[in-house]
């Protein structure tokens, strides 16, 4: 077996054989396959694609790379979710302490952010003290004691995903269906979650910009979950326009306290509860009301604990932005289009994001927006409010903006376009 | 600009820009541009192709890249030739001193041998004494003094070829007529040959498999050349079956000396004289007559001069393998198949070729043939023989061999096909 043969069988349209992907994630994880050599094979599985056994093998040759975890210890079900990464997405900070506030354990290894669109754990390291790397055995105590723990996976885990990841994220190989649900779900199921929910982005905002794609990337995963014995589900949501009203790690921490106090933007309450009735359904708590939850405080009681149980302080102040630019409304109307994209890059050019893997995030940068597609505006009023504490940033993320954001004079207001687009399970 | 959004553009089958082109190849030869990037783009390009404009563009970065070498100061006119590899290709040895002998100035660069076909350098090596590495004042001395000269193209070269060629060869990226044509084209323009006659070979040994990407290949090449300044014609040439009897390095030198002094077999003589006559006339030299070069001695001559002035001696005897295994015909009828490539591979096997760079390669390894395709042979004739230093590796050799060799008991005997196929100018 050599790696240029498996090339060649991608690069000439052949199903690769097992035993050749079981090789190839072998070698390049023990590192006798070469980067030029998995960038090559990346780049011809992108453009030639992958059938669905090939992808099957692939992900249980990346699970087999590595450890997997074991939650059998815990008295609750396990629940997890994942996003596929969008603009203004918080929504794992409300749900994983309201979905453990209804009695299921949710074991929540997330990432950080990488070109327009956010990380979680960027997010929450917003908030004085709180940390993101624990051991398995902290990981299952706060499960234990608290019911939701969100933090980074381990080196263990999937080290041949890890590897590859990093390597597409340089090559331009990232945007391929199968290597983008191998990825996903390897590490998901090498978690050892019993129930898992994914949210699957559509839109300017998002990898998969149609519902075709999205649908297709949605049935690959739940099927490849499935096959683990990992019970899945899938909602494809939208993201033509951010989440909410704020993109930037403080500002989004801000916006989902303001969720679990009960009150927060209409989409992001709805995405959490509708996430959350699908994973307490997944989890066989089906009789759970994660409304309640939120409503009586005992998601922002568990809030609480979990963000003290990682070492954060959650009524510490959180970072404020040096400097603050706010863009006026330039006519009146309606306002049609708040494109997630250029939200998004406008976002992480003011210093919410980062470039390479190496590079700090600034807590306080963002984006706050003050209206929504279908809102009637007046020529004068605040559109958004620019954060950083780096003014030299605002030229290139005013730029950002150009074309995302307009109002049409004669339009009538519209009411939002629904979050959830469908779920495929 | 940066790697990824070029990767990005040809992924997306996007003509690549001017700037484009010249920052990769720039960046890439700095190092700035790493081998997974370039690899990436590589395959996307094996895939999606490049137009005419991006591989004039990508052939003159490529020669930017470099040094470019100057045979203002010879007072006969240069003329090149180049093939694009087969397997018992040994038609430099005879044809550079023949051309010599005519009156023109040879400078032929050439390179090792990977994979199932030869390399030129490898065969001349077989010959004690003789070196491929000379430095650019002894290669000028030995064009003006004997008129021709093989040898290893200097690293000043077109360096960025240099590396992508090692970087193809491991990524499976090599079959791309584009990225073929321009390594070709960069490393003989930068020479600064006059005129260039290209050998396009065609059939099962070559890397052309069929005569339209041959004649693609070829007029790729041909307008390279033409809008370069240098005076370019291409031949396609038969591959199916070896050239000559023998492959293999010692073997071929012998055979190759056997032309010199007037013999050796028909389609090796008759090719050379061919491309001699291309040559010939593209450097202004249409009234020599190659043929009585050949029959005069004047050729052998220019071949002993050129020997020596590298270290060789043409007098000293050529290493000869340890063991001899002969194949003899299983029936009797008429051979309709000797099949290049398993010619080659088997060849390879026995210790002819390299799998890596770093290999050495035995010089008395390889094969010779009693008879070729059309020929009528009797059931226990030896059909070849196989020479190796290294008898263990006869099982895998013979193996190669498996139906690449077929006698039918009912054809008629049959005049071998054209050597000389096209011609492209």
């Amino acid at each position: 077996m050599d790696a240029i043969s498996v090339i060649r069988a991608k690069r000439d349209r052949a199903e690769l054989t097992d035993d050749q992907i079981d090789w190839i994630i072998d070698a390049y994880t023990r590192g006798e396959v070469a980067d030029e050599q998995m960038s090559s094979l990346a780049m011809a599985t992108l453009l030639n694609g992958m059938n669905r056994k090939e992808i099957a093998r692939w992900t249980a040759a990346m699970i087999n790379s590595g450890e997997r975890m074991d939650f059998s210890s815990l008295s609750r079900p396990t629940a997890d979710k994942h996003s596929t990464g969008g603009v203004g997405d918080k929504i794992t900070l409300p749900l994983a302490p309201l979905v453990a506030a209804c009695g299921a354990a949710v074991p929540q290894l997330s990432g950080r952010g990488l070109g327009h669109t956010g990380g979680t754990l960027d997010k929450l390291e917003a908030i004085p003290g709180w940390r993101a790397d624990l051991t398995n055995d902290e990981m299952l105590a706060i499960l234990g004691d608290v019911g939701s723990v969100v933090c980074a996976a381990g080196a263990g885990l999937a080290p041949a995903d890890k590897k590859l990841y990093a390597l597409r994220d340089v090559t331009g190989t990232v945007e391929s269906i199968p290597l983008i649900a191998s990825s996903i779900m390897s590490k998901k199921i090498a978690e050892g979650t019993g129930s898992l929910v994914l949210d699957v982005k559509v839109g300017s905002g998002a990898f998969m910009k149609n519902l075709d794609d999205a649908r297709e990337l949605a049935a690959t995963m739940v099927e490849l979950g499935t096959d683990h014995g990992v019970r899945t589900t899938a909602l494809l949501t939208n993201m033509a326009t951010p989440l909410g009203l704020t993109a930037g790690n403080a500002l989004e921490v801000r916006e989902s306290v303001e969720v679990l106090a009960g009150g927060g933007p209409a989409d992001v309450v709805e995405l959490t509860l509708a996430l959350a009735r699908e994973m307490l359904d997944a989890a066989g708590l089906g009789d759970a009301d994660p409304a309640k939850a939120l409503a009586d405080g005992s998601a922002m009681d568990h809030w609480r604990r979990m963000i003290q149980a990682q070492g954060g302080d959650p009524d510490a102040p959180l970072p404020v932005a040096r400097e603050q630019h706010t863009v006026n409304a330039s006519s009146s109307g309606i306002l049609t289009t708040l494109d997630a994209y250029a939200i998004g890059l406008s976002a992480w050019r003011l210093g919410a994001g980062r470039a390479r893997k190496e590079d700090p995030v600034q807590p306080a940068a963002g984006i706050e927006l003050h209206a929504k597609p279908g809102d009637a505006v007046q020529a004068g009023q605040p559109l958004l409010t620019l954060h950083t504490d780096t003014p030299d940033r605002l030229p290139a993320a005013l730029e950002a903006l150009d074309g995302g954001v307009l109002i049409a004079p004669d339009a009538a207001p519209a009411t939002p376009p629904p979050v959830v687009l469908e779920r495929i399970a």
